[in-house]
């Protein structure tokens, strides 16, 4: 709907449909924890922009619950399955813009298709779970997966008064995070009540229990939030080409190998700016981002993606948790000769009421002092400090030129050395 | 003492003299205000570094109460004065820092002089203002001058339980804005009962009056915010060249034009980054940079200071208010073929308990669509976004190039667009 909406503001001439298998458009995936934990009163809420709204202020055709099921691309055709009437209508096209998004990753375990086993993906999933949790005691809940929804979610039923396991199969929740950052996340979670298991996999589902490879926990209800895969199978089927991890390659301008045929957003690759590597990392700021590019071309204008930092902030359990770039572990991955400093410092000036600890990690390049990469931990004010790192990442600063960044401070905001420019001084002294 | 602390981290073996007029060092002169009204108990706790701190942990010979009063530069001297003792001593140097900062630019008018009539520059000026408002009844303050620290001066002086008028002789308070955002902030002020009167130039103090070109007002106490005038005499009575305002002149390195001396801080000049002018701005997030590059060359480090934008933030009656770079009147003046874009977001996503209003005005240059200036006005979490455009403006960026930019997005945080980069496109449509 980005991509719609960008290319009708630029063309009002074009002839826009748009089909989308659910019942929704255009609404926030990360307010369903908000609305599950009770802090969002109603479903609706998160709709940004309704049906009605995208055709009578926008013109643009939205057909709901019609889903595309083949496209033809040499005749320039896409076949939509009108899940409601059960027939099939075909739609043509000049050009296609492919906004398939992603599915879940459920763990292949037995006893996964029972109905107290719940995604949390679309606001269908998110009303039935709520419905669901309303009619159950909901006194056990287990959180299967530790990345930011999982960990949302957990949060959300312990604000709904369950008690919550979270299992996860890697070696620390928020694999987005480095092992020493993540250890500050669970420790908030533990605080919070959270009984938190990294290194478990699920083995199975039994009646109100769930198995796993250490040991069985009681569950009136299990929330699955085990991430995401791209949902390309329909383009692939016609040959349009994907790469990582089975994601449609697009180019700068977020064309598909197919003439014509665009695609944007977590069905689609993206540059990662600091590998150089192609990655999938399923956010809405990067699929918002990349639905304006492919808005404007189709509209006839010249726009491009230079690329990604996976750029993520999260509130979880009290404390704020944020990171761009590479994480360590992914830096050395990469090949970079990768220096990794970590300070602790004061989210507003020390003396002001409510001065919080903050703690930045900054990843930094020691061949030439390039910043690769920053995990910010702390109390209310700490996390957003990231865009700063962000940006001066997308430029290409070095933590020198961090540091002299005209930054502001006044005392109920910082330090008079902001913490990030903190991080970059203590990583100076360690490359120097 | 940053200058002093940076060379000596460096130099172990530096002998180095500190010389202080006053009875503190290194305090955050940012945090009186909220000392004035109440939110930080101790003065003491304004104090970052006493100078016991820096005799003992740093090796650093900090004589308090000691005037610097005459510099000898051929013979690598300077006459201080023992303000206690009332003698002269001699210092002999190697290389000279001249940190003198600023001070008050009081109005010249007539009864300025008397007791009621206060300062608040030093802790020592903010210890005599409460001694003396605790001394009274403080019914009625007048505060002359409408910038961060008048502003924040009326509002801890409601705090106390005063009525208070905020008198400038500007068109507007909040001069470092553009007039329609510093209207944003009046409008702030008037809800939170301060009586702001602007283009009011104060003629003379009477006995509990302040007589203004727009009548009088009745006074317990007068509080100054007139802003302040590098203090460069010294300097400047040795022929150490001076430009802006009155302000040494220094290159990269922070070398004043005589051999070996060093300045930096409030009585220093600035590049600015986008004019190319050199400026004269008294912040202290400038002085500890400007300092710290100091501290590098005087220990025979290499470093250079590549220049400000005046990035600053304030928190003024519950309403947060943060600039960078040129307004869009400096901009004009400067010679810039300037637009200027006003948008109005959210703290956080419109679904979100706790989502304020955020008013951006972002100022571009159509010849090349690069950010000129940012001023942003809101509620809680509005102001810090400031430094995603300050890092931006540093690096050179576009509007093109902020809007792609990965900035960190969840509904606690943010709109999923981020405030800045909905600044970014609506320019660049105006732009384009």
């Amino acid at each position: 709907m980005a991509a719609a909406s960008q290319a009708r503001r630029l063309r009002p001439d074009l002839e826009i449909i748009a089909l989308e298998r659910g019942h929704w458009t255009s609404y926030s995936a990360c307010g369903i924890p908000y609305f599950v934990g009770g802090e969002v009163a109603n479903l609706e809420q998160l709709v940004a922009r309704t049906p009605e709204t995208f055709r009578e202020r926008h013109n643009i055709d939205v057909r709901l619950r019609h889903e595309a099921v083949e496209i033809e691309l040499d005749a320039q055709r896409v076949l939509a399955r009108d899940l409601e009437a059960g027939k099939d209508i075909e739609f043509g096209f000049d050009q296609l813009m492919i906004g398939t998004g992603a599915r879940p990753a459920f763990p292949r375990v037995p006893g996964i298709d029972q109905p107290w086993i719940k995604g949390v993906q679309t606001l269908d999933d998110a009303d039935e779970l709520v419905q669901f949790a309303r009619t159950i005691s909901c006194k056990n809940v287990v959180v299967v997966g530790g990345g930011y929804i999982g960990l949302e979610m957990g949060e959300a039923f312990v604000n709904r008064g369950a008690h919550v396991v979270v299992v996860d199969g890697g070696p620390h929740v928020m694999r987005s995070f480095d092992a020493d950052m993540a250890g500050l996340i669970t420790t908030a979670m533990e605080k919070f009540g959270i009984d938190v298991r990294s290194g478990v996999r699920v083995t199975s589902f039994d009646e109100g229990r769930v198995i796993t490879s250490a040991g069985e926990f009681p569950a009136d209800l299990v929330v699955l939030g085990t991430g995401v895969v791209p949902n390309s199978a329909l383009a692939s089927s016609v040959g349009i080409k994907t790469g990582v991890r089975g994601a449609i390659k697009v180019d700068k301008q977020q064309r598909t190998s197919a003439d014509g045929v665009y695609s944007a957003g977590d069905c689609a690759e993206s540059l990662h700016l600091v590998s150089g590597q192609m990655v999938h990392i399923a956010l809405g700021t990067i699929a918002n981002k990349q639905a304006r590019v492919a808005g404007i071309n189709i509209a006839g204008g010249e726009a491009r993606f230079p690329g990604v930092l996976g750029t993520a902030v999260s509130k979880i359990c009290s404390t704020e948790v944020a990171r761009t770039g590479l994480t360590e572990r992914e830096a050395i991955e990469c090949g970079f000769d990768a220096d990794a400093t970590t300070i602790k410092s004061s989210t507003r000036a020390g003396y002001y009421p409510g001065a919080a600890p903050i703690t930045v990690k900054m990843i930094t390049d020691r061949s030439d002092h390039r910043i690769l990469g920053a995990q910010i931990i702390g109390q209310e004010g700490a996390a957003k400090r990231i865009d700063i790192v962000a940006t001066a990442i997308t430029a290409g600063f070095t933590v020198e030129q961090l540091i002299d960044t005209d930054l502001s401070y006044a005392p109920p905001f910082s330090p008079v050395w902001a913490p990030v420019a903190t991080a970059a001084r203590v990583a100076l002294s360690e490359l120097s």
